[in-house]
């Protein structure tokens, strides 16, 4: 058994082991034993196999750290590694802070920022309330509500290990659009308390970004809520995504020649994302939309348990096109995946109209891989970063409540939403426009400057 | 009528006009005509009389000034100046930020900090929700919460102009011991619903610091947040004040050669505070206390329609003085007032005991100011910073919050508070100590150190 050490880079307060074994030996009885050599805080991280052999990586506190090396040599078929992981180095701790923009260095300062001073300033506001978009943080922050009950691909996973989500978020929209913001983290799921909640907590926000709420929740969330703030709320899942979405579709539709109103366009998977995806492209002039869910097309005909989906019988499928999507994808332009691995087949894609469009948008494996598609598509995008034209979220979000924040606008309207899918659309310039690059990328400083200003427009107008 | 116009500073978004007049020129038919103006956004900041003049101090945007500008010079009466202020300048767009640790630069580091990296972090937190400690800003972030009922000198002011006090607080949580500290500002009144919502905000804190909420609500929320959470909730108003005026205490007894369980303590103001500093002094030993609030003493034959004073009445009080402040006042050792300006008298001092010691803490006017007692006091306290011996909450609450986030203690015990009185009051050396020099200033940085310690240290023992 051989123990490959490398520096500790954890702040000196954890050591990542990754455990390697033959399949069959069984982590728990393992790390039972190990969590009892003592104080030695033991977590693990993941487990994975791999080549017929299983890995496991687990923490332990520098201070334990000895005992658990020593138990784990008397294992022979149990090879240990410390190893350094960028990931969890990352995430020690944290990954934003609360600052303040000046230093208090003295008692004069001190009598400036509190009291006596402050004291000035809080009865200003409370004689005109509006002052406290010039004199407190409320104008540039943001609350990123969640109650963790639908986090990226991983589902359910609760409010705490909604977290980590929810602190990058905070990351990008400071480092990207100066934007603050916060996590509040829910432990409720009732969407009574979700609305209450950030009632009360809403004074000292200028907007609210709800994120990762299951569907069919979320809707009935984000209405009451822009209903009964005075501030605006935006659910991303559905409005970022759709956003982004149309975006790409406007340059995908210029690469091929052809135009939204004329396309047939199916969209599998109708939550949260796929209704409002099917609600901006109407609004952007998409005549003939198909929804399609796991029990076939969506149709006019029929009564659906969903609320919204008896909405989307209504207002999409003209043509009353029935059964799975190896039918309703024949003679389409246009197909966007918001569902799962492998929806859809290269057969399908075959039986779609001249020219393609394949936006597969399951995270992290999507619809089809590009490689499968080859030759067969003519624009291909993914929610993946390793690949081109990648439609992410992160394209909206950060210059969207910029804009908004900027005018003090007091709700979204579709009108800000389509703008702001211009916007994006627009970085890309003409003569860059091809397949393989139909959106820009999230560094491009010039995405959340147009988006900001495109938002701004708009809301004046409104 | 002469303008003095002054470099405006205010990030070209306002200019502050400091008009002067005769007293008894109708201010409110002036702002009312120079709003009328246009769009200037014209918000009054403070009104004062002074020297037998009128001041009042006005915002108007940049773009609105001139207009305001020109309608002011046709009052003969009124003169305008420009005038720059630190304490505007400082609240302008806020005091705090939530920034990212490290910046997200590239492709990878934003697979690092979001998708798909984050998604490692999230699932091992699910598997085991006490890595949120480790992985998440929950260990070093507290909860500022108010429903700004009762804020500083300024009483119901509400959430919205509360935030600048919390926001002071925040930053110095962070400049003072490096805790993340967000405002929570509640726009409901009701305890049912203020214990809910921090339940359910709570999970991306590590601790709930409860601010400026009026009494006796204030009881009832510390006590079912504190039962109800698994984090540490502290209710500064009361016991900030009390480890701090403990603190104090123990230093001025020394001065002049008493002790605690010896001294005759009359404690003026009974609200929040005062019950807070009583159960405290208790708890340290002292034997006679004496509560007096405006209808006199209080006293255990009597009974009180407020719960807090009857368990008030059967804990202290134990010769049954009664009657009002100048009864009790006699042959005391020590005063306390948490009340109003001007509650004792010189004379009342005359008829304590030998080397009276008073804190008279009420703000910003004291119960008696320094010098009026000259001569009269051995030991004098106030919570002013322009008087020797401030007795300052902010001696406490950063180090305290340091060393309960450091041990990861679940709740605040009698012990842990008594060690940080003690611990702020061991900064002064006894070579030191001295009338005017009973507690250290706010910015030496032992207190934090000291107080951390002490906590830690205590959380560690029970």
């Amino acid at each position: 058994m051989s123990v490959e050490a490398e520096k500790d880079e954890y702040k000196d307060k954890y050591k990542v082991l990754r455990l390697e074994t033959d399949a069959g030996v069984p982590w728990n009885t393992i790390t039972a034993q190990l969590a009892a050599t003592g104080e030695n805080t033991l977590s693990v991280l993941a487990e994975w196999d791999e080549g017929g052999r299983s890995y496991m990586d687990i923490t332990v506190s520098e201070s334990g750290y000895p005992q658990v090396a020593d138990a784990l040599s008397k294992w022979d078929t149990v090879k240990q590694a410390l190893v350094s992981d960028p990931v969890l180095r990352l995430h020690l701790d944290g990954k934003i802070e609360v600052v303040p923009k000046t230093p208090i260095r003295s008692r004069e300062d001190l009598s400036c920022a509190y009291t006596p001073g402050v004291a000035r300033i809080s009865t200003a506001i409370h004689r005109n309330p509006s002052l406290a978009y010039s004199f407190t943080i409320k104008r540039n922050t943001v609350a990123i509500v969640t109650d963790g009950s639908a986090v990226l691909g991983l589902g359910d996973i609760g409010p705490l290990a909604a977290m980590p989500v929810m602190e990058g978020k905070a990351m990008l929209f400071k480092q990207l659009a100066g934007v603050d913001a916060f996590p509040i983290c829910l432990n409720t799921r009732d969407p009574d308390e979700i609305v209450e909640t950030v009632k009360r907590i809403s004074p000292a926000f200028g907007g609210i970004n709800l994120e990762d709420i299951s569907s069919p929740r979320c809707f009935e969330i984000e209405r009451r809520l822009t209903e009964e703030l005075d501030i605006p709320v935006f659910h991303d899942d559905q409005h970022g995504t759709a956003v982004v979405l149309l975006a790409g579709l406007m340059n995908a539709v210029k690469v091929v020649g052809k135009t939204l109103k004329d396309c047939k366009i199916v969209i599998c998977g109708i939550g949260a994302a796929g209704v409002a995806c099917t609600k901006m492209l109407l609004s952007a002039g998409a005549k003939q939309i198909i929804g399609v869910d796991r029990q076939g097309a969506i149709v006019r005909e029929q009564v659906y348990e969903r609320e919204i989906w008896n909405w989307y019988a209504q207002n999409t499928n003209p043509d009353l096109e029935k059964r799975g999507l190896a039918n309703v994808i024949k003679d389409a332009d246009i197909f966007v995946g918001l569902s799962g691995p492998g929806a859809l087949k290269a057969e399908d894609i075959r039986n779609m109209r001249n020219d393609p469009i394949v936006f597969a948008l399951a995270n992290p494996v999507p619809e089809i891989y590009p490689e499968e598609a080859t030759g067969l598509v003519r624009v291909m995008a993914t929610g993946r970063s390793d690949y081109p034209n990648q439609i992410n979220n992160v394209l909206c979000f950060p210059g969207l409540f910029r804009g908004i924040l900027d005018c003090r606008a007091i709700s979204i309207t579709d009108k800000m939403k389509l703008s702001a899918a211009e916007a994006i659309a627009s970085v890309v310039e003409e003569h860059e426009l091809h397949e393989g690059y139909i959106i820009p990328s999230i560094f491009n400083p010039k995405v959340v400057e147009r988006v900001r200003e495109a938002v701004s427009r708009a809301a004046g107008e409104s």
